[in-house]
């Protein structure tokens, strides 16, 4: 894993397999697939979180509102891949998470993806308290170990 | 188109373009990508039966309830296909259709497929009377048109 | 897991969850995703087996022969499902796995696949020595198992 | 169209339906899907421009280096969507387009997306003379229409 991986105290990590469904005729995974192993990602992300079945309740969905994504290797048939999820902001109706793809230390492909919550009418909705509570705590913890981080380095000099 | 194709007055014929999106590092098509052009082409012969938006819809849902496929030749980036549907029988809540998957003349794929048509609670429920009436519409033709063969070869005898 | 299921000594499982892209707009698993679970599951049969990275390789291929799947009941967003794979029969070119799909003890799909082994020009092609005597070995096992168990029958009665 | 699209000399455009396949559990077609509905815009683009089969040939890959997508409005089941593709930029290895998705006038989704040239060995290659010919000619149109338009538009005033 990469460094600021490491370093990021809420980055939350899961282990997917590729298979031959998920490649092309070029024998690579095609581009459209990293998208569906980052978005499995933040499933799991949320079921780690205890927020169990929660994509597409009754009374609110979650949609992708706009994602980034660079590719930097391809990605192999069989490959055993970490893909890893972060929160990097949080406004009331929408947040953003970093998300990177690894085979072992090698980084193969990042995105940034915002989240959006709509009411049942496809109308912004603010986030469930619930979600945005789990939110906030990860972006607290995460600003707290950058701070430490900073101070440790600053005491060694 | 094989002859047996040819010859049957209610067979829908879809042309569908194969995409890097549908092969897979074997170099062809995925064998679960036949199933999806299937579909399309059961759908646009809904289309052109004037049964435009039809699955899934508030009170009934369309489910496949039992396929089967025969995969005779490998399918190819680029091809440009000819997927056929026709009912070949119909029952109360379903109905079976033969497809078949052509690269010009060539059979590449054949299926067999039953539609159960399902209530809201996912429970059996009658075909809806205008669907039911144009299968049975077209299973008549079909049966009109074999005999008609069959005379025309008596005839020549 | 059924009664038939567990009391094959060769029956092999794999958990799969059911991701949000698997779903359809009829609010459950579209029918061609029960085909990549299967899929999936072969592939991990054989990575167990120690056949890994084994589909497409430099001078044969595996290729999907036919295909036939049962419906039974509709997989639903997030499931964890157990897929199995059990061999029935082999040929020298060929052999027929016999792959079931379920949510706890509850079957929801049955497959039975045939997979033959072709050349790199497509042509059948005589299975590896090692795939077929691991295949061999799992049909002994279970012949082995249903005669044991037939003895254990006569006797307790 | 949008007026910004129509006003493109070297915009294309390919009509792509939607068929339940492309949806998902929240009625609306799935986020990776409108990737894939730009890619085939793509190669439907190449193929008008007579480059038919080009993408993964014997010595060079064509591949996604980045792409950023913006989710405007829902795409439904059904949908008779256009895609549009236009030439933004060109670099030696790789090149950019702009790519829109529209229900009629109604913009649903926007991309921009990089496409690099690679070789077999998966380094950066030269685009073949033939593709940045025809690229550049595109590009070289649009600049007239530009120049056109912003003349006409001073001799209006």
């Amino acid at each position: 894993m990469s460094q600021s991986a490491n370093s990021s105290i809420n980055c939350f990590r899961f282990p997917i397999r590729v298979y031959i469904e998920d490649t092309d005729a070029g024998g690579i995974v095609y581009h459209a697939n990293h998208i569906r192993y980052m978005e499995r990602t933040r499933t799991e992300w949320l079921r780690a979180s205890k927020f169990d079945h929660y994509w597409h309740q009754q009374d609110y969905n979650f949609v992708v509102h706009d994602i980034a994504v660079k590719y930097h290797r391809p990605i192999l048939m069989d490959d055993l891949l970490t893909v890893t999820a972060r929160v990097i902001s949080c406004k009331s109706a929408s947040f953003s998470l970093q998300q990177e793809i690894y085979r072992d230390e090698i980084l193969l492909a990042s995105g940034l993806v915002t989240i959006a919550c709509l009411s049942k009418e496809m109308r912004p909705r603010k986030l469930p308290d619930a979600l945005k509570n789990m939110i906030l705590e990860q972006l607290a913890l995460e600003q707290q170990a950058l701070e430490n981080a900073k101070l440790e380095q600053a005491q060694d000099n």
